[in-house]
C-alpha cells in the first residue's frame, strides 16, 4: 500500500459543474491554486469516453505530481495506471477491489456513519470520504447531510485520514478542519467558480491554517 | 488466449426482459435448454449489485461448465473470474482491456460494419457480436439494423467467430446460420418466452441443423 494520500484539498470533478470549461484546463488551474489530489467521477460517460478523459487529465496530474483517483471504475483506474480508486458503498466491495488493485493503488471509500467508517477501515480502506457534511446540490445521490457533529465522531473513531465532502466551501472550511478531518473534497466550490485557480488558492490558505492549528493541539 | 468460445446459442441477459423471473433461475433453464454461453449485461445496476448478480449467475454457469461473459465492466469480470468480457465500440479500448485481462479471458467485441469487424480482429478480438441483424426493441442503443446481407459480408471478411445479435428468433435463425455465423446471441427470444427452457431447446435444434449444414458445405 502507498503512503496515505494528501487529502488536504481534494478536487472531485463533475464536468456538468465546470460551467462548460474543458476539464483538463479546469484541473490545471485548480492544481495551480493548490489542489493536492484529483478525483475523476464520470457516472454518465461510456467507459471509452471515461478512459479517454482519464488519460487527458492524467497528463496534467502527472506533470504536477498530483495523485489521480478514479471513481468506481477500477478497470479504468488499472488501465490508465491511476494512483487511487474511490468507491462508494454500492460499488465493488473493497476486498474484491483490493485483490485486483494490488499494493500500488490506494483505495478510498465513502462513508456517512461511524459504523461504515469503522467497517471501511477494517476492510483496509486507505482513506475515507465522509459526507455530505452540509446539504449540497452537487451529488444527487448523497442523501441526508452528515453534519459537523457526526463528521467529528467519525474522525475521532478512525485512524485513516478523512476527507470531508459535501457543501464545504471557503465559508465553512475552517470549521470543518476543527473536526480533525485531513482535508476537504470539493466539486462546485472550485469547479463552478469564475476563477478556479483563485478559488482553490483561497481554500488552500484556509486549510493550511486549519492543518497548522491541528498540529498545534 | 483461450480457445474460441462456443457462440452457437449465446444468451445475453436483460433482467427487465425476464418477465420478473429471477435471473439465476432463468439462466439455469436456458442452459438446460442448450445455451452454450451466457453474457451478463447490467447497464443500470451499481457495480456492487452487478458483482453480486455476477457471482450468483456464476454459481449456475460453473455448475454447467458454460462460460460466463461480463458486458463492459472488466473490473467485475476480473473480480469474479469470468471466462469472458464483451465490449462495445464505446467501451474500454480492446488493447487496454487485453493488457488487464491477460491471456486467460476471451474478449468479444460488438461490430456493425465490415470495417469495425476487421479492426476488432486486427486488435485481437476473440469473437464478434454483429448486429442488430433485424430491427429489435431489446437494445435501445443498437442503431439501424445491419441486415442479413452485411452480416454475410462480415462473416466472410473475418477469421474469428461471429455471433449474430438483434431480432434473431426461431423464425429466422436458420436463415442467419446460412450467412456463416457461428451462432446467435439472444435476449428476448429466450428470456421473454413463457417457457425459457423450451424456447432455448427449440432454438438450439435449429442452430444444430444450421451448424451441420455449414460443415457440409
Amino acid at each position: 500500500m502507498l503512503a496515505a494520500p494528501d487529502l488536504l484539498l481534494y478536487l472531485c470533478t463533475d464536468r456538468a459543474l465546470a460551467l462548460g470549461r474543458p476539464i483538463t484546463g479546469a484541473v490545471e488551474a485548480a492544481i495551480a491554486g493548490g489542489v493536492t489530489m484529483v478525483q475523476l467521477r464520470e457516472k454518465e460517460a461510456s467507459a471509452g469516453e471515461f478512459y479517454r478523459i482519464a488519460r487527458e487529465v492524467q497528463a496534467v496530474t502527472r506533470r504536477h505530481h498530483v495523485p489521480l483517483v478514479i471513481n468506481d471504475r477500477l478497470d479504468i483506474a488499472l488501465a490508465v495506471g491511476a494512483e487511487g480508486l474511490h468507491i462508494g458503498q454500492s460499488d465493488l466491495p473493497l476486498p474484491a477491489a483490493r485483490r485486483l488493485a494490488g499494493k500500488t493503488m490506494f483505495i478510498g471509500l465513502s462513508a456517512s456513519t461511524v459504523e461504515e467508517a469503522l467497517e471501511a477501515q477494517a476492510a483496509g480502506a486507505d482513506y475515507l470520504g465522509v459526507g455530505a457534511v452540509y446539504p449540497t446540490g452537487s451529488k444527487a445521490d448523497a442523501g441526508e447531510a452528515v453534519g459537523i457533529g457526526r463528521l467529528r465522531e467519525i474522525c475521532a473513531a478512525v485512524r485513516i485520514p478523512v476527507a470531508a465532502i459535501g457543501g464545504v466551501n471557503a465559508g465553512n472550511a475552517a470549521e470543518v478542519m476543527k473536526t480533525g478531518a485531513a482535508g476537504i473534497a470539493v466539486i462546485s466550490g472550485i469547479l463552478s467558480q469564475p476563477d478556479i485557480e483563485e478559488a482553490a488558492r483561497n481554500l488552500r490558505r484556509i486549510l493550511d491554517t486549519g492543518a497548522r492549528e491541528q498540529e498545534g493541539r
